[in-house]
């Protein structure tokens, strides 16, 4: 730390991404990204969109917010994007929670929430997920102004809360809900039809999964005009042009291209369902996941372990060195042929300790 | 405003960019864009690296990173990059500006600072420009604990501070100096050499204008190891993907074809000159830029009524409505061909309101 940094942020700690390292050829099922490269249609629009980077992009992103509208029978003025989904979620943070609305989410959940709310200094309770690790909704229930935030599916679980109680806990509180959506797509239900009904309401989502742009950065927010347009006071406070011209151009080809993503949600979540039953029959307990990815613990391989000997053979899975969860790993679901050596490699490390039921 | 919008934002009043309308093709001289498109090698980075666009960026950006220390003689430690360099100036003003240490900048300047200043509530003041708009050093000086930020060559003044008033700046300041280089690569020259010797310098710059990729979003921070590993605190903090992948595949092809990237600003360079030298023979008094653009006020016509009659007739110019500077504009230098349309429009216009000396 320089002696110049701001005393505020001093004892701030990053949020740390999964690994990428660049020392040897992995097999990446450590980040939720998806196997599947993107569309054509995606590949000819940056093509065509990087001959005019000498132009800034559109700040108010028009085309994309009008395809965005179109695609999840929305106005454009319920629509804001964003450099990933974890920039609308700091500026929804900064925008709805504060002293007065503070900040409730999971105790186990996306790892982000509670540096946002370090980075801006605001109030927040982390809510304890029950020991099977899914959520009470109760517990975001009994009124009053609080800022609730709630991925679903979770993350690192994968668990899916029915929209029937994402309804209630909005319902019920006077405060903005954020529904983080990263990911949906694999067999959950999006609240943003409810987002017409209630004006609390934000829905985050993202390109990253799904639609195979991790690498692009885009996200975005919708919910009701009130709401977009303060997240646009920040936004336009922050850095206007956020979205660069190629990705706005790859989202309106990837929304185009609907049909090649549906097909590979698909795909991913008979890869899952596939691997979730290989990995019970060897012993381990697999969370029922909606995601793209599966969380899941072995009796007889501690979570670090099997990460640290996966890793020495090739393979990134996620670990998460913290209580309550440190016996598990998080595999990001991918081809069943990245399916197969993954459970190929772990049968033969249980073999290897004896693990094998 | 919805009512559940944070006191803390409800007066802030964003940054408005300059104007991208989508009603008619205009001559775009108003956002100080290239004229000219990225090179050839950017396009084949870009198409490349499309096709991994499932795959996150690499947050640390190494390869970029390593070839801008390259190319500014520095080591990789010293380089930070940002989705545009609006993101780095804000992570600056958070990371090093405090009630401990306020703000000081021009008030004829780039017109987001107060912007960012107000975004993070952070005290600033703005000292006035003198009367020819040029900044007088001896207003920064004075010790103490603040922190100054000058945009050099300065925005939308075009004016250049030589180097050694930059580093009696820098020396004499018990704070960090920002120092924005947005337009640095049209006849200025760049402070970061001296960044090796003063550890509270931030030398900030961007690929948007000499380097065609104002729509890849791409800026960055050179500084001391330390000042880096704070804006990186922010950063990991904020957006650990700040920048995608396309546009650190773009940065790197644009920093190896840097032979076509300098010759395009001796371009800019030329056609300013010439464009500054028919302004004044039209009667303007045009301020000395070492810029891509150049400010400029006539006597027999008024700054937005220019401003307006040019957009009536397809060219767009940038008029800012503020105390001392609503007589001028700032023209965006293009290619001599758009010069000369601009140039044979203001003679148009002059001889039809009898402005023409």
């Amino acid at each position: 730390m320089s002696r110049y940094f701001s005393d505020r942020y001093a004892s701030l700690v990053p949020y740390v991404p999964g690994e990428q390292p660049q020392d040897r050829r992995y097999l990446k099922l450590n980040t939720n990204e998806a196997p599947f490269p993107p569309s054509p249609g995606v590949l000819a629009a940056v093509a065509e969109e990087s001959g005019r980077l000498q132009l800034y992009s559109d700040p108010d992103a028009r085309a994309l917010r009008a395809k965005m509208a179109e695609t999840y029978g929305v106005t454009p003025d319920r629509v804001v994007l964003s450099n990933g989904s974890d920039e609308v979620l700091n500026f929804a943070f900064m925008a709805f929670a504060s002293d007065d609305r503070p900040l409730v989410f999971p105790d186990i959940t996306y790892g982000f929430y509670p540096v946002f709310a370090e980075l801006n200094r605001l109030p927040y309770t982390e809510i304890p997920a029950k020991d099977d690790l899914s959520i009470d909704p109760a517990d975001y229930l009994g009124g009053g102004k609080k800022t609730v935030v709630i991925a679903n599916p979770n993350a690192p679980t994968g668990l899916f809360l029915p929209l029937s109680e994402i309804e209630r806990i909005v319902k019920d509180n006077d405060g903005v809900v954020i529904v983080d959506e990263a990911y949906v797509d694999f067999g959950g239900e999006s609240a943003v039809p409810l987002t017409d009904k209630y004006d609390n309401l934000l829905v985050v989502g993202t390109f990253s999964k799904s639609r195979s742009m991790a690498g692009a950065r885009l996200g975005f927010g919708i919910g009701s005009p009130d709401l977009i347009r303060d997240l646009n006071t920040i936004r336009n406070s922050t850095n206007p042009y956020n979205v660069n011209r190629m990705t706005l151009a790859a989202g309106v080809a990837a929304l185009t291209d609907a049909a090649y993503y549906r097909d590979n949600c698909k795909k991913i979540e008979a890869a899952r369902e596939k691997t979730a039953a290989e990995l019970t029959a060897l012993g381990f307990t697999v969370i029922p996941s909606k995601a793209n990815f599966l969380f899941a613990k072995h009796p007889a391989i501690g979570g670090k372990q099997l990460y640290l000997t996966l890793k020495d053979r090739g393979i990134l899975i996620r670990h998460f060195d913290k209580p309550r969860i440190a016996d598990y790993n998080r595999i990001t679901v991918g081809t069943n042929e990245q399916m197969d050596t993954l459970i190929g490699a772990i049968r033969k490390i249980l073999n290897e300790t004896g693990g094998q039921k």
